[in-house]
């Protein structure tokens, strides 16, 4: 099958089948990221409560763990509802926002990672590079980091989750033990835009709940969020405006803008 | 009075005394629901602190509870908060969102609607039927469910809270002991953007400060949110752009758009 | 240096040097917040946990706290984080939201306020009256503000933080110890955005983290609000509308934009 065939089918899979999505995120995102679950054709709910995040886990399709604005509580809530997850066989997909920044974000993501082993880690290269590095002999060196070194640090992710890892950057890299995805799709505006990470995060949540492979649902998701980012940009704006027309590109893509668009190699 | 100018005496009324709505409600809508309230011309408050919901609940001209990512000590504070409204004598509206999908919010909406008796009760029919059945003799028989049942279970729920209950769905369903308003304005784009029906709540909150009876005020909430969708879907790109219009078509309504669009039935 | 030149050399420098401003805000407003920090050039980082605020604001450039939707838990937090800045040398600022509301919100404002001296306050002349008066003797006359009441209050508040103090209003006045700054831009659009005070605290934070002066740098951050403002209100189909381009204006502004359109007074 052609690659642009297989991220439709995806796309299609969504649509007709609206998976539903339990989030646990941060407060920042959470409308933006339900808005764009909802405009690609999936479900969206969140619900963090200790009282419920197992009931609601255990009528989901994929749970997506966010550690953004995270808290104590919150935490707890996530291993909980990711104990569900496993339990049900739904796929979780971790985005360790802010991992390296500090030790709290740090240590839960690795805590989250050593315990539930998530279908798909994916965060952008520093996030990747400080959970890889923590646990690894650290080198002493620490600067220029190019796309090579983020390949290695998804790598060794990897190794630990027997998952995918998903970073990205200018040119995403997806990749697990088999396999390894370059998606270049993208636009400027994107990282003017606060939580287009994590909505790529969500949206891979959405993937996988349709397709059993973790890196293709990965490197789907991050081909979707390309291509609608190149549609907004076409006539945005400003960043407002993009994120706006991000959202109903998402809603409006069809066969051919992917056919058209796409720029994914499989290694 | 015809209809259409009822529902324009309460958006004058609105605009003109900017009640204060106070609203506990949940992450993700809270900026678009302050933005609508604003729109419409009320003014919002978001505060679920246990240290002051009472103090603010006692300068509010109506109170809003929405349980859409509730937890243990929200749910304390709102019923402090509704202990507040109901001695200051201003009314309540209770959005029990995902009432139905775990038992946790099932439990939290059915406490809060024994103990302070909601002016108005604000959901889906899925949500409006998990309610009325929860302490119900179950028949046993779940399935098919026609607008017609719907309307059984807002007849049910009305008959324990001894006001209103709305019921959002194509057309939308409002009644009380006493009547029955149906509203057959809206836009299928509604349900893809996240919280417009949260939205509706927080605008009923608004309508039922100036409108005495619980009923007309839900109906006329519920006329106004269908009337701004059909004045927001005429352009829409997609659901962002709609969502955009939406709010500015609140802003922007005038009498002579609800004489012209209103399909507003009372039986 | 002219004003404008002055204005514009502030952009140029939060633009280059992209500061990082940690925010303990309102959840109402942090998806905008953290949107408008990003337009402006800087960089916004959203952190609560008691577990990490004393990292995150080590390595912030500025720290806002903003009392929204405050909780005790969100309170020792801020203060927690504020003891961090404070050791760092880092500019604090303040957003009292809904100070006179309730006892809550005025004494943890006034706590905050005492125990850390933040560089800037920015609150609107009725916030900023109730931290003055809360302290001071009362004359008992309530009634009937100006603004030459609202300047009074900054005076006092001023005194007791030895920072500056910005109230806005359609004329912004910003004083300190030392001297008073007038901005009279905006548009009648911005009261109906919720949250657009609290962008303004935020992009105080970031040009307190280039501008070494707290009143120029609250002053310019006012001005640099209310162009914005007049950019997107010249075409705004409605409030919705608005808020986007007003995004999309802190992104494209230029100099021209600037020298054209102010409307600062330094007295």
């Amino acid at each position: 099958m052609l690659p642009a065939n297989e991220v439709w089918n995806d796309v299609e899979a969504v649509r007709a089948r609206a998976p539903l999505v339990h989030n646990i995120t941060n407060y920042v995102v959470m409308n933006l990221t339900a808005n764009a679950l909802l405009a690609l054709g999936a479900s969206p709910v969140m619900a963090h409560a200790l009282d419920e995040v197992e009931d609601m886990a255990a009528i989901a399709d994929a749970l997506v763990l966010n550690i953004g604005t995270l808290s104590r509580p919150w935490v707890e809530a996530m291993e909980k509802a990711a104990g569900a997850a496993a339990r049900k066989g739904i796929p979780i997909v971790l985005d360790p926002v802010g991992a390296g920044a500090t030790r709290f974000r740090t240590e839960t993501a690795l805590r989250l990672i050593a315990s539930r082993k998530p279908a798909v880690v994916r965060g952008n290269a520093s996030e990747i590079r400080a959970l890889a590095l923590a646990e690894a002999e650290t080198k002493g060196v620490d600067s220029r980091h190019g796309a090579e070194d983020a390949i290695d640090a998804a790598r060794a992710l990897a190794r630990r989750t027997g998952g995918a890892v998903s970073v990205s950057g200018p040119v995403d890299i997806i990749l697990d033990a088999g396999g390894l995805i370059r998606v270049a799709n993208g636009h400027p505006l994107m990282p003017r835009v606060t939580g287009l990470g994590c909505v790529a995060s969500a949206l891979t949540g959405a993937f996988a709940a349709v397709n059993p492979s973790p890196l293709r649902a990965a490197g789907h998701a991050m081909a979707v969020m390309g291509i609608a980012g190149e549609m907004a940009g076409r006539r945005a704006r400003g960043p407002a405006d993009f994120e706006a027309r991000f959202i109903d590109a998402l809603f409006a893509m069809r066969e051919k803008d992917i056919a058209r668009l796409l720029k994914m190699e499989t290694a």
